[in-house]
């Protein structure tokens, strides 16, 4: 019953999500299958690579993610199959499972090479149902990693986003915007500086909005500031969409620093 | 295999319905997990409480439903956890599910305030993930109400759309519209006046368009009434979207009256 | 642990396929049920049936396919559950099912007649929920097509698209835009003609512009062809959306020729 978790840019249309998981289930007939999310733009591996990272916590150990989003499909990067904590990432050697994997203290990496544990026939422009899904369903049915392809030392990586911690500051950038025009930042709560409370602290947003950092959504009224259910610091505006306020949310700076000794 | 079913404003793009899933199966790992639906706007209270109550019946017993349309996540409001006819609900104490409870002739709403059955960590803003998720998930594993918090008397409510029966007519609005541009009422078929057949009665549509009542979409010409797939008279244009036609189709005026004796 | 696998027209904001499974549910608890899509547009047959036939394959046999693309519902319209191939299909007699009977070798197709196997009440509107889900739920629960209703003859086909093949040419059409702009034809691999490799190929997309058939996606700069995971000829354009520079890109002609003998 352990879980296969899907990350893709596939969209909910055109059944490409769907076949994904006949093929899984083809092969591993027990598999939990959970969707992340299929509706990243199209080739955004920055986004899924910050999904991928921020989300893995939340699931059970032994969960496997497969992350396809993959524009250099049927060319000559590589498919990665690794152990990152306690869970396993099939994925593109694009980058996208790169900020799960820096931030990971074990991890063992392999190149997928093993055809045996691909599907039968498979296309040159879709190896998320062709070689990924059925190379996850193998792990979930206990596959060890050393079958697949030999160990690598080093992976394609995404540039990180920008995050300069002081002793009394730290300064970070916006990485994601999310349904609700809230704008996720890469400062997580162990990079804040030292504080008692929230109110000790102040934000800056776009190097000139100052905002106060909060507890909680409610009752904040205007732009503010909070730790979000990401784990990072968010800038966000009561019941409205702090997004639309900033021409190109994705990017903005992010500055904390303490006001009170 | 007890069903947890989910009713959110989170939309399917940012990972948060995929991180209630990953902590659900963490405590109930044998959970079904069904969507309703994740597409309402966001802080819609009054859809998802109507999408809850006309839902509801169509799933089997002892399943759970896990209710989060939140605005106020992270301030006072209660969080809920309620058995409603056979089934239970989570949900936020802001009247989401106040249609459901106003219909249902049994029920116990308790106060869900025991923190063992909390996630390790809960955030300030996504109780939905780190509270109402794990609680669903320890209700499905057999936890009683009684041990999530004091039972309650009295909850937050949401007004009901107006409704008013005469022995030959009755008049309501319109509160949703779907997919397909049906204007789904409030008026539910045992609302309508005694009636041998539907061609015995008429509705009046925003005060003065008057549409037959008829058995099915199929053949219906222009714009008509039936008793749709949610239990109450609808408004729809065969093949076409009837709710084009209105400027505000919400809270638009529908009138049923019998024009035979 | 049978898969009932969903293909509907009804989105996923409104609650129409949560209940639908809540009713596939109710019967067979233990249904592994898996969505192909259900964003196809409102009443679109064509896209339906064309997805049906193509996904179909990747799933495990017996896999029950319930197909509600459903304009004429609550009309006079039959309902059709069959076994094709190793699959089963239930599914409106309005062609949506046609392109996957059309061809297999092996079908027998019923009518659905039998209202013990539907629910206790069937609304005129949403035959999904209380017709074809509870139909689905029975098959996978092991009750044979001839308990169901009649065999039939004959049945509702769509219109194929054109496609003609001579010995060293092959015309079709574009009858799908995916997600990515990808323009999808009616042309499968083995409607190509005789050819060691693609690059003996050449691809003239609407009449006059020649494109050259490639292995995959990755470098092929501007417009070009490939076979997709589709199993077809694929108009695309590297990391962009090929369909945007067609101003009607479904029912381009798409021919394939042989330049190299």
């Amino acid at each position: 019953m352990g879980i296969i978790a899907l990350l893709t840019d596939f969209g909910d249309r055109d059944g490409f999500v769907g076949m994904m998981k006949g093929a899984i289930l083809h092969i591993a007939p027990d598999a939990r299958i959970v969707d992340i999310s299929h509706q990243l733009d199209s080739f955004d591996l920055k986004s899924a690579a910050f999904l991928l990272e921020r989300t893995a916590c939340h699931f059970p150990s032994e969960t496997i993610f497969a992350v396809v989003v993959d524009p250099g499909v049927g060319g000559s990067r590589r498919i990665l199959a690794a152990a990152v904590s306690e869970h396993y990432v099939v994925a593109p050697d694009n980058g996208v499972g790169g900020y799960l994997l820096a931030g990971a203290d074990h991890k063992r990496v392999h190149s997928v090479e093993s055809r045996e544990f691909f599907a039968g026939s498979v296309s040159n422009t879709f190896h998320g149902r062709d070689i990924m899904a059925p190379v996850a369903a193998h792990l979930h049915r206990g596959v060890p990693l050393e079958k697949l392809g030999p160990r690598l030392d080093s992976w394609v990586t995404l540039q990180l986003p920008n995050l300069l911690k002081h002793e009394s500051s730290v300064v970070g950038e916006i990485v994601y915007v999310d349904k609700f025009g809230n704008m996720i930042s890469n400062i997580s709560s162990a990079d804040l500086p030292q504080h008692e409370d929230l109110s000790q602290l102040r934000c800056t947003v776009g190097g000139t909005e100052m905002v106060p950092l909060v507890e909680s959504y409610a009752g904040a009224g205007g732009l503010a500031a909070t730790v979000s259910g990401m784990g990072t610091v968010e800038v966000f505006l009561d019941r409205g969409r702090a997004a639309d306020r900033f021409a190109k949310p994705v990017g903005t700076v992010v500055a904390v620093e303490r006001i009170v000794k």
